[in-house]
């Protein structure tokens, strides 16, 4: 990987970023998910290491491929 | 997604192809990733559930960007 900061940094911010372009508040994406607000913003702090499941639950209220997700390196 | 499996079968699915492309055994894959052998099998099963750092792990140890990992949809 080009970037040295951890991975849960890199895809929390990455995730932040395409939630802040769909235009949803952490509220409301946290609530299109069913997760909980503060568990997604830990995600987005890069201080919680979601599950494979969870991955594909944020892709989905993004209506994204996981794989964009990934797309930061 | 198009594919109405679980995206941890899904992921397994694609792992497994993956490592066999790298001509990697299970084993000699498990054990460059730290992995123990039986994890990384149920992992390719699909009855695992890998965390990101783990998924961040695997796509290193077959040398390959995490997107390209989840190019499956």
């Amino acid at each position: 990987m080009k970037n040295t900061s951890s991975i849960q940094t890199q895809f929390g911010a990455h995730l932040k970023k395409l939630r802040l372009q769909s235009g949803l508040s952490q509220e409301a994406f946290a609530d299109k998910c069913g997760l909980d607000r503060t568990y997604v913003s830990g995600i987005e702090r890069g201080v919680r290491n979601p599950t494979l499941e969870v991955i594909s639950i944020l892709a989905a209220g993004l209506g994204i491929d996981i794989s964009q997700l990934f797309e930061f390196n």
